[in-house]
C-alpha cells in the first residue's frame, strides 16, 4: 500500500493516553517498521463511541497522502463475533473492527476480512490483530493477501439532513473541544441563508466567529465543510445548552 | 545499544502534557539524534506514583525491539541523594531514577550509576541527566561507559499473590482508563477457577467482556497476562467501588 | 531554514487532543515532508490563552537545534484582520498569528507577514495558512520568500519584576501541572535572599523541594531559570491558594 520507506501510519482509538495500550500497539508497528511515521489522530474518543470515531476518521483520513495506513480502533465488541476488516480506498489502507467506524470510507472501497488467530488476546485486538495487519499493509503488502473479500461491511451512518416544508432540518453530529457544535448541514443545502435555529435560539450565519462580539453565538462554514455553531471566546455547547443530536433548522430561500 | 540509524527511545513520565517538560526532554534527545524514533508510553502517571509507573513500564518495555532505550522518570526525590541509574537487559537500555521504577527489569540486568554533574538543575534531571544518558546509549554508547556498576538498585515490588487455605488471595495492582481492575493473579495460579471474589461480589471468569450483558461485571485473562475485572460498557472501578490495593480471592479447585 | 533531511517541526496549540485538528495540521506537513520529525510541545494551552502560550514557547523553542521550525497557534482572532507572521531567529523559524505569542523571540528576529489566500477556511489557519508556510520553511525555503517584511509585530510582554523600597516585587507568570508557581524573578534579582513572600506566607528559598518535608512549601531556582514555589509532594497552587498573577516579594540583602 505504502512506498518503500517510512510509511505513515495513523492511530485513532478510545484507549486514552494514561495506560500503555497505545504504546503496545506502536511497539508492534515499530517491530516491523522501525522508521514508520506514526501519527496519533486521537486516543480520546469517548469509550466505545463509534459514531464520534467515524466522524473524526471521516474528517482526517483523506488529508494524509496516498499510501497512508490508518488504524482505527473503537471496539466495544472486541472478542465477540464482530469481524476485523481492512478497507482500501484511494490508495489508503484502513484497519478496523467491522462495527461501522469505517462508514465514511466504504463507498468505493475494497473490503477484506482479517483472520483472527485463536491465540490472540480476546480483549486487545488492536495490538494482536489490527497492528500486525497495518504493518503488513504499510510494508507494501496487498489488501487481498490479508484475507477474503467482504461485501457487506457494517454501516452506521451519521444522521442526514432532511427537507421539511420550507426548512432544512439538520443535526449536531459532533461537539469539539471548544464546545463548537458541528452540524451535518453543508453550505450547498442552505445556500443564501442568513441564520440557523437551534431550539428557540436564532443564530446568525457569518464568515467566522470574529464577526460577532465576544460571548455571542455565530454560525459559519466550519473547517470540516459543514455549518458549525460557536460562541466567540466561549463554548456554544454550554452557553446554548446543546449537545450531539440536537436539531438545527434553516429557513430556505424561496 | 541501538543500531546505527533511527534508534527508538520511549518516554514514560508523570510530567503531563500541558507544560513543556516532555518537549524539553525531546529537544535534548533530538539535538543528539535528530532522526530518533520517539515514542510516548505515557506522561499521565499520577504525580509521584512510582508503583503505577513500574506496572506500566513492566507491561510495555519488552514489547519494543531490542536496541530500544527507555527513559522512565517518575521522580519525587529529584535533587535529593537518590541515585540516577541505567539498566541493561535483553538488549534494551533503561534510564531512570533509582527509586524502584525499574523493578520489573532488574532481574538479570546490569545496572550502572550515572554521575550527576553539580551544574544540573536540581529539579529537572529528566532533561539534564537522564536524556543525555539515553541519547548516548541510543547512539550506541556502552552501558559501562556511563558510570560505575551498582549492585543494590532499589526494588519496590508490587504485591504478590499468596495462598491462604483453599483460596488464592491477590491484589488489584492497577486501574486503567476504562476502570478495569488489573490484578496480580496469573491464570496459572487460578487454573480452572470459574469465579473471583471482590469484597462481597462474586464475578464470573469468562473469555472476554463480550461474554456478559452490558453493565455486568466479568473477569478474564487481560492483555497484560493477569486476571482483570471489568464491567461491560462501564467502569468496574466505579460500579464495584474498588480501587488499587483492593483484595481479590479465588477459591481453588481441589 | 532546515537541513536537507528530516527537519524538526514543533507544534504548540490550544487545540486539545480529542479532535482531529492537530492531525489535520500534521497531515499537511507530512504531505510535503513525509519524514519530518514532528514534536508536540503541547496542545493543552487553555483555549485562547496567548500569555500562557508565549511563556511555554519561550521556554521550549531555544532548546531545539538550529533549523527547527516551530508552529505556534493559539489564535482567538483567527479569521479577523490580525496578521499571520513568520519570524526567523538564531536559525529557527517560527510561524504564528501576530497576536503576541511570538513575543519571546522577537528581539533580534526578522519578521515576515504571510499572505492569507481568500480561499482558506476562516476558522482553521493552522491547517490552511500556517502549516503550508512551516512546511516550506522546513524544506529550506527562505523567510523572505514567504511574504513582506513586518516592522511592528504585536508584543504582549509578561509582567516584569520591579523594585519597591527594599523589596523586589515579582509575579506568578505560570502554574504548571504539578501546581508549582513559576515567578518572573531571576536568581540575579534576588541574590542572597533566603525567603520569598506570597501574600502572608513566607516560603524558604532552598536548592530543591527535596530540602523540605513532604507537604511543606519551598522556593528554588526552577528549571526554566526563574524562582518557583512548590509544595513537596503536593500542589503549591492549591495549598497556598495562589494562581497566575499572584504577587511575590523578596526582601533584598542590604
Amino acid at each position: 500500500m505504502a512506498g518503500p520507506s517510512a510509511p505513515i501510519i495513523t492511530l485513532l482509538t478510545d484507549f486514552g493516553t494514561q495506560d500503555t495500550y497505545v504504546a503496545e500497539v506502536k511497539a508492534v508497528l515499530l517491530s516491523t517498521i522501525p522508521a514508520a511515521q506514526l501519527v496519533d489522530i486521537t486516543h480520546d474518543v469517548p469509550p466505545g463511541d463509534v459514531l464520534a470515531a467515524q466522524y473524526l476518521l471521516g474528517r482526517a483520513w483523506h488529508r494524509f497522502p496516498a499510501g497512508t495506513v490508518h488504524l482505527a480502533v473503537v471496539d466495544p465488541g472486541v472478542g465477540t463475533a464482530r469481524r476485523a476488516i481492512v478497507a482500501g480506498r484511494d490508495g489508503h489502507g484502513l484497519v478496523a473492527p467491522d462495527n461501522g467506524i469505517l462508514t465514511p470510507v466504504l463507498d468505493g472501497a475494497r473490503v477484506i476480512e482479517l483472520a483472527v488467530p485463536p491465540s490472540t488476546s480476546p480483549t486487545f485486538h488492536a495490538r494482536d490483530v489490527f497492528a500486525p495487519a497495518a504493518a503488513r499493509l504499510a510494508m507494501g503488502g496487498s489488501l487481498e493477501g490479508l484475507g477474503r473479500s467482504v461485501s457487506d461491511p457494517v454501516r452506521l451512518p451519521l444522521p442526514t439532513p432532511r427537507r421539511r416544508g420550507g426548512e432544512m432540518v439538520g443535526t449536531v453530529i459532533y461537539v469539539d473541544r471548544f464546545g463548537t457544535l458541528v452540524t451535518n448541514l453543508t453550505p450547498e443545502l442552505v445556500r443564501g441563508a442568513r441564520q440557523i435555529r437551534l431550539d428557540k435560539r436564532v443564530v446568525p450565519i457569518r464568515r467566522t466567529f470574529g464577526d460577532v462580539a465576544p460571548g455571542e453565538a455565530v454560525a459559519f462554514i466550519g473547517s470540516g465543510g459543514t455549518i458549525e455553531i460557536a460562541v466567540r471566546d466561549g463554548s456554544a455547547s454550554q452557553t446554548l445548552r446543546a449537545d450531539r443530536n440536537a436539531t438545527v433548522r434553516v429557513m430556505l430561500e424561496t
